[in-house]
């Protein structure tokens, strides 16, 4: 096997709940130059394939945004691809454009996400285009919508459990907390645990601050071979060398009622951290990860994840994470970047948005008031629907 | 680099304007179950991924729908991805698996794709809902469509090269003609020059025997290191080897009108061409290349491309179809299996059913009535819209 990936440059947009002037090419076009200039490049000219990351073709109504995007961006004639997983589907983009890279196929692959969410669409009617990523034909007749479905997980977790709404209630504190030392996060807020507890019932357990956002962004990442990032970055020996050293992808049944009796956690991501912690020689996550951007959909989720992930045996989430320990100063911070819940979630750019956290605490380059002190080797995780399908990304600091 | 991956086995349901009775994942199953037979396997225990390719989410109002099907089909908790790049999408599937296999991600890959189309939706919604793989921001607005677009294309090509609408013709009825010799064809039809002249027009010059199909229909591939395939499929060793030996992709502007004055030709395909022609060391592909399947989503688009992948000189495909050259009876017959004017066009499987008739092809396993003699290297060519976007993927013989 070849060398591994190396991340050469990164760009992104601030996240809003609209970018009100700005179309969905005005954001990628912002993402992309950013990322041209932190690469260390003058332009495009020798990056040789570009991938896309975008999920809700029936909010922006439009498709095959892979060729427009090179079109704008002036990457006409490079190969290109759309890479579409739903709430995973940057995650997915990386763990291709990783592929592309080890396969030979290109040395160079830029790998931009970008979603319109906000564009005047009600939470109503953006629950009823999300239910288009669950089973179309079972679930959404009987108005099976990610919400309910979520809130039917977290309850059986409680019940399995004896977790909390106070313990998930920390979650939603924390990554708000977290999203304020973050200049692009769409909710910076300092609220407590009351506040959480008392806001408007969506779908019970779950209330409104335990419920993540719907997002304006983009966010774009150049990977490309140790060599040719030597041969054309004027920055890549100005920072240490993060390698995009691991990737899983599991998935798991669509219908939630087919998991039964088994609905407290996330199988699909118990696959996923299995393969990238195998590929990443990883035995020990908890201990060898030092930093790590979950998919907060929503506040209870993030318990599950840590347990999925093997930070904490099954069952331990609710109580760890309100033990402080993947807070800031805890053992493992989890959403320094302020997570779905604080950043925000622009679908398609969510999963090349946490690889970007992970990357810039590598490099130790974010606001101080978040950097994890020494962080060697960080992970993202991300899924579709609930955990239909699942992607877990490992990258690392070498040197 | 490692062997270039194999094909192991293949599966598809007939194509038709409707499966009135079957639901999408219905036909992947019937593909996919015919795929595990041809394979020579028991069931689909020994594979490794999965990968999707469909197209529109808007005619089956579903996304994330590699998740389903592995759901349907039992591959949970395999990884699965999702690929979608307009009409090329099943070629892009299968060059994204290329990916996979090569890089090591995986040693055995099932390639499944599929689409809906029929669903009772008129001719007319449909060209609204393939406009939305236009760009909708700057083309939907101005009632652009496909046709149309398509349209201007050959009229510059006639008045720059001397193309006659009879050229084109005879294109339409060859490939309908060959669609009589397959037995999964949608309009397998022996119609003359002149039913084609005098058909109703839909967009000058091209009248409704110029046009393709709508279709519903599914097709699997399974691809596989050579070792795999040895190791897991009873079929292999007694058909000759088929390697996925090439695959190019290029890109183009969205906007017709960007391309102007050069729009007679598709230069993504051009390019796509000559990537997967340095790739499978091809320096004379119209004597290295014994059969191909050509994208003739209208008929004078199989003109153009005879030009672009580098068969005929520009401006010489007119001539050279009409010639017969690329007749069964030909020296590079083209669309064996009828094309998407003859066989049809499930828009995401189309990639897909190219690969399976070359592999056919290789294995000298399709009807004798099409079975071009002593085939030993094939070529498909797709592109969506107006090839923003082309993949040119190329297989050989070896034995």
């Amino acid at each position: 096997m070849k060398q591994l990936p190396v991340v050469v440059g990164v760009g992104y947009t601030k996240i809003a709940s609209e970018h009100r002037d700005a179309s969905l090419r005005d954001l990628m076009v912002d993402a992309v130059l950013a990322c041209v200039t932190d690469s260390g490049l003058d332009n495009l000219d020798a990056v040789e394939h570009g991938l896309t990351s975008y999920e809700s073709d029936h909010f922006n109504l439009q498709m095959t945004l892979g060729a427009i995007l090179h079109d704008t961006i002036g990457m006409i004639p490079k190969p290109n691809a759309r890479i579409e997983g739903g709430g995973a589907t940057g995650a997915l983009a990386l763990r291709t454009a990783w592929a592309h890279i080890q396969s030979g196929l290109c040395d160079s692959i830029l790998v931009y996400g970008c979603e319109k969410n906000g564009r005047g669409v009600s939470s109503r009617t953006a629950n009823q285009l999300f239910a288009l990523s669950a089973d179309a034909d079972w679930e959404m007749m009987i108005g099976g919508t990610y919400t309910s479905f979520y809130a039917s997980m977290i309850r059986a977790h409680m019940e399995e459990y004896g977790t909390t709404e106070e313990q998930f209630a920390h979650v939603a504190v924390r990554n708000r907390h977290n999203a304020q030392f973050n200049d692009i996060a769409q909710k910076p807020m300092d609220i407590t645990i009351d506040d959480v507890m008392t806001s408007r019932p969506v779908a019970e357990p779950y209330k409104l601050l335990d419920c993540s956002l719907l997002s304006d962004g983009a966010a774009c990442i150049l990977l490309s071979t140790d060599e040719w990032a030597k041969q054309h970055s004027k920055n890549y020996a100005n920072r240490p060398k993060v390698l995009f050293s691991g990737t899983g992808c599991g998935t798991d049944t669509m219908r939630l009622g087919d998991r039964y009796p088994d609905i407290t956690n996330f199988q699909a991501k118990q696959t996923a951290a299995q393969q990238a912690y195998s590929m990443a020689n990883i035995t020990d996550p908890v201990n060898q990860i030092d930093v790590a951007e979950l998919y907060d959909s929503y506040s209870g989720v993030e318990i599950q994840a840590v347990e999925d992930l093997g930070f904490v045996d099954a069952g331990q989430g609710g109580v760890a994470v309100a033990s402080g320990q993947f807070d800031l100063d805890g053992d493992l911070p989890v959403n320094t970047s302020g997570g779905l819940l604080g950043r925000g979630a622009p679908v398609g750019a969510t999963g090349i948005l946490q690889a970007i956290e992970i990357t810039e605490q590598l490099w130790e380059q974010v606001d101080p008031r978040r950097q994890v002190a020494g962080a060697r080797r960080g992970l993202t995780d991300t899924h579709a629907g609930i955990a239909s399908m699942s992607v877990v990304n490992i990258f690392e600091r070498q040197d």
